[in-house]
């Protein structure tokens, strides 16, 4: 795998120009003028976004509600969902609507699941009901044995696999030590059967000493995963100081947290023996200085065929939304009044580009101007 | 009603010599030498507690959870309680065991109850399964309407009356004026029919503009509420600086806030006209400096008969547990190791005293020592 230092003169920013203050800002980019138009608004701490196939979607709080707002724009809170354990980056994190929902009408939600004494990063699922406002038949697939107390690095983002497996990134709760543990959730990529038994063709399935769920572990604190059109599976993860990680996730695989990194400690120290290390897999891409990424869509739309390919990640650090050219690991940087603290990228079913602010408590689109 | 004003000087500050690290501390009292026992650990700010009559309790934490410990001590996590909005002071707050528990199995909660951009304070009801670790049936009984998006002040304490009415403290969420506007639920104390409904005979049913579950208003932020052995109900609020207050609670009165307050504001200003004004309740005792009271009991137990009738008050600021003699206004402090951050005081069954450590995330019950 090759890794593309980053030219940070070569980002382009570009910057929203204000047009109808409160309705849409717009903004000039490589593919032409966009628009950001709001979805949806009054969110607190948004952090998962998955789209309904009535044109509605869901959004999640981290402090614990679900919400199903409508194509029309109205919204309705969603409810049965997990007691969650909502302290410092805890709380009711992604949700993914699988590809069969029109029949099966499953929602999963990932969460950090009260234990004694702290949190476990888990992965539940349930019903919609009829009138879309509540989850029936909840059920706890997979929970992390044991969690811990510590308040952060939960990971939780949640993909379909092509061929329906679940596959859940997890962090390492701030036990850097315990990415390297096989016998540990901390810091790994879980992959799951659909029902949340574990697949018989996962690497670690039947190693003493091995906890069969990992699929990749090395792993600091991924909150961004995605399914690429060719069926290769993406993260990025928060790295430490100057180490934020894009990878490609295969099985098996060790990404080396906390004995390789191209980051150092928060106070300057150098972080385990290197950047690379035997049996280590090193980064497509890494950002320094951080971006704290979180949420990773590989754009496969008709709408910007340019983009083809390119991973799209949110900052939650320097708010702004991040289009990598995996070809050459050139970067273009979309930036608006609208982007602080991006939380989640997704891309429609009809090809735009949505995101969750933090600081804007809000659901974005990104369309191409001019389209109604 | 008489102000006592309260003299520092006259506190019997009564600290704990540890005994036996871990396990318990003993501490010298006016009623004589009294043992702190640790009931339970691992606790995330723990904020209500409630006896169960086989012996065990239920605890809740802010952030989600509830915990039902066993009276030998294991714990299991109680699950479908209902989804909660964990901001600041928001999340799964009171629990509440009625009297026919043992028949109707039906458990009571307080919560920040997410509403669009924000939440309400809210009381819901389920009952406990066999098997002791869900809630079925779980019904909001009430829901302040509307809430806000500020995170402070839910109030949340609840009391079941001496003819089975169910009484809640409602904060005014941050925004003081609406404590003395009978259409807003903000800053009140409430009264309901075991189902929810509307009793006939609450004194601002029927009169237009004013919201019928209002019991009492013109408060701040209630988190303790309590009955007298003889009916009475009793409250103690947070006030601004200098102005927490012990309130005995009537039907219809106006408690002031923030129209007449003992306390300043935090930039030392004057609140509201002063201290006292026409058809507003002077407290039965105030607190300056504020001691940030939390959780309430008046003893009632056999093992303390010099505490009879005396309001017993955990204190967030000080680390310590208040014994107010009503009769004269004369405090004794109880601290030990274990009294950080009290966060809830309850009278068990058998007399002894419990409360809810938040720094030392525990529950711990006082007993005299020397008995088994």
């Amino acid at each position: 795998m090759t890794c593309f230092r980053p030219l940070a003169l070569a980002v382009l920013w570009l910057i929203a120009v204000p047009a109808s203050p409160g309705l849409a800002g717009t903004l000039e980019a490589s593919v032409g003028p966009l628009k950001v138009e709001e979805m949806a608004d009054r969110l607190h701490e948004p952090w998962g976004l998955a789209f309904l196939p009535d044109g509605g979607f869901l959004v999640t709080e981290r402090g614990g509600a679900l919400w199903r707002f409508e194509a029309g724009g109205s919204r309705v809170q969603v409810t049965g969902t997990p007691q969650v354990w909502a302290y410092g980056q805890g709380g009711l994190l992604d949700v993914m609507v699988p590809r069969d929902f029109a029949t099966s009408r499953e929602v999963f939600l990932s969460y950090a699941k009260p234990q004694e004494g702290g949190a476990g990063t888990a992965l539940a699922v349930g019903r919609l009901n009829d009138a879309g406002d509540g989850l029936d038949d909840v059920r706890v697939l997979f929970e992390m044995t044991p969690g811990g107390a510590r308040p952060q690095h939960f990971g939780s983002r949640i993909v379909e696999g092509p061929q329906g497996h679940l596959f859940l990134t997890i962090g390492e709760r701030g036990h850097a030590e315990l990415a390297q543990d096989l016998q540990r959730h901390n810091g790994t990529v879980i992959r799951l059967n659909r029902d949340g038994s574990v697949p018989q063709d996962n690497p670690f399935r039947g190693q003493a000493g091995a906890q069969p769920e990992i699929w990749s572990y090395g792993h600091r604190n991924p909150q961004g995963l995605a399914l690429a059109p060719d069926g290769r599976l993406w993260a990025v993860e928060h790295g430490a100081m100057g180490g934020d990680e894009l990878n490609l996730i295969e099985p098996g695989v060790n990404y080396g947290w906390p004995v390789i990194a191209y980051g150092r400690h928060y106070d300057g120290t150098k972080i385990g023996i290197g950047t690379e290390a035997e049996g280590m897999a090193q980064p497509v891409h890494f950002w320094d200085p951080s971006i704290a990424p979180s949420g990773l869509a590989i754009y496969s739309g008709a709408l910007w065929p340019d983009w083809a390919g390119h991973a799209v990640i949110g900052s939650l650090k320097f708010d702004y939304i991040a289009v990598l050219d995996l070809a050459d690991g050139s970067e273009e940087g979309l930036r608006s009044r609208e982007t602080g603290r991006v939380r989640d990228v997704r891309e429609a079913p009809d090809g735009t580009l949505w995101f969750l602010s933090v600081k804007r408590g809000g659901v974005f689109r990104i369309r191409p101007a001019g389209t109604p």
